[in-house]
């Protein structure tokens, strides 16, 4: 533990937490220490630069608040998110496929009943979203946890609002027993994440732009089934070629479908115009439960 | 781009940072994305653990303010500031080895005249150190800015007082004509580095103490020669073989020798024990500046 080089360090420091208890916790702390050395070895990173990382951790750090979680962006815009998700969520054919997750998604989002609009004074044209909960036979799966959020037609979350106080945008609803749900909302539209922080920077720095294509939030929950965290991008719209967060399967791309003024699918009169999305989830079973069976 | 995943989203990020205007940059990220994915292929990160990496970095940024620096204390805890000292500081034999500069520097230190009290008020033994500031070829050098800082006898920076609103234990002082310098401070003690955030989580995770030998730090500047960052490690003393951030170098451990109550260096007549510390530094010149020349 004297005189370490650039040579001994590494498997110093790996010496150091061989007695960690947890063994997964090793593991992953071996991994993390050999590939943190191999980087700054390959690079040989100066001491300016080992500077400007802790001050670019410390100002993303510095950003995260119960309203914005820059280290999310950070692990979105690297593809890391992308990674451990696609890793994470290997499903059979057939299965819708899940995406990542975003910083954006909040606890406590407001319960409506099927049929509301979870815009909830969001600004936008309006859209009817309908669809199928159903398992990987085709069949119906009832009462599945819906949980939907949004950006309005200026790009922005509810979360992004200094001073908003209510949710706009999301919302939890819950499936009918024959697995239908219908909701109104507005229409997606593209929009930049947040880039004012030092994610922006690195944006800016590495000649990338901050824009996602138009998406739909989806995070569906049933007893006996995995978790499906996920997106309904919206077809024919730009950026769908170069998601700033490497989020688009080209199984998620759907149609919006515009309507003239006239009578909307929950039987409303619109007098403007109006879209609608239908868009069917097949839910993955979760490991070691019978199919549609309660965990 | 659409449809990336867990083999080909690698290579994607790479080639959407392909325009970074700066190739340094460039290299940089393009090495840190490999070894990040990497990292995760390796240990099949979870999504579980995956949020507990972004909790932990919010974590650590938080805990970062002008007095308080975690991602370094992160980074020395995890042998990356000592690779990157490591690689940064290689130098012809004799010259004085360079140690991990530690988060508890600050900009304007006091600047005290040679045999002042540094200590200014910290609790400790006390203790006059004296050395000479040299060339290569032993040559004493000149007026060179000799900047040092340490922990009071509990083992806190005077940073890690809340309140306390003057320096204490750290100045800057200038060697005279003939290299010389002396000041007078208090003995230095073994001290845990702080251990109640994030980085003392990660600690007793994974069975490691965090306690440091005891050390003076030194940051000595010259124009024609590089800036040396050091410490000095007292000798005999505890955890010269278990530095909770890998910093030890025998070179650089000296004796801190005790005297009881009598004549001290500077001629004071001392009623209590004390101690003496001499320890002089051979600089390293600058590269492309002839030895001893301005830069």
């Amino acid at each position: 533990m004297q005189n370490l080089n650039e040579d001994t360090i590494t498997q110093a420091v790996i010496a150091q937490i061989a007695d960690t208890p947890d063994p997964r916790l090793k593991r992953i702390l071996t991994s993390l220490v050999q590939h943190l050395h191999g980087f700054a070895r390959e690079v040989a990173l100066s001491e300016d630069e080992w500077l400007a990382a802790i001050q670019f951790l410390t100002r993303t750090g510095h950003m995260c608040n119960d309203k914005r979680q820059e280290f999310i962006l950070l692990s979105d815009t690297l593809g890391l998110s992308t990674l451990t998700m696609a890793m994470n969520n290997r499903k059979p054919p057939g299965c819708t496929e899940s995406t990542v997750f975003g910083p954006f998604h909040v606890e406590n989002a407001p319960v409506f009943a099927l049929g509301a609009d979870v815009a909830n004074g969001a600004k936008g044209e309006p859209c009817f979203v309908s669809g199928v909960i159903r398992g990987i036979g085709g069949e119906p799966l009832p009462h599945a946890r819906i949980e939907v959020w949004q950006a309005d037609e200026d790009g922005y979350y509810d979360v992004q609002y200094a001073g908003l106080d209510q949710h706009q945008g999301r919302g939890v609803l819950f499936a009918d027993q024959d697995g239908r749900y219908h909701f109104r909302s507005i229409v997606a539209e593209p929009y930049p994440i947040p880039h004012d922080g030092p994610v922006g920077d690195m944006l800016r720095a590495t000649a990338r732009h901050p824009w996602r294509p138009a998406h739909l939030h989806f995070m569906i929950k049933r007893e006996g089934y995995q978790t499906l965290i996920t997106h309904v991008f919206r077809g024919g719209g730009t950026y769908l070629d170069s998601d700033a967060v490497f989020g688009v399967r080209s199984t998620l791309i759907a149609d919006w479908v515009r309507h003239e003024p006239g009578q909307a699918p929950d039987g409303t009169r619109m007098e403007i115009p109006f879209y609608t999305l239908e868009y069917d989830f097949v839910l993955n079973p979760a490991a070691g439960s019978s199919r549609g069976g309660r965990a």
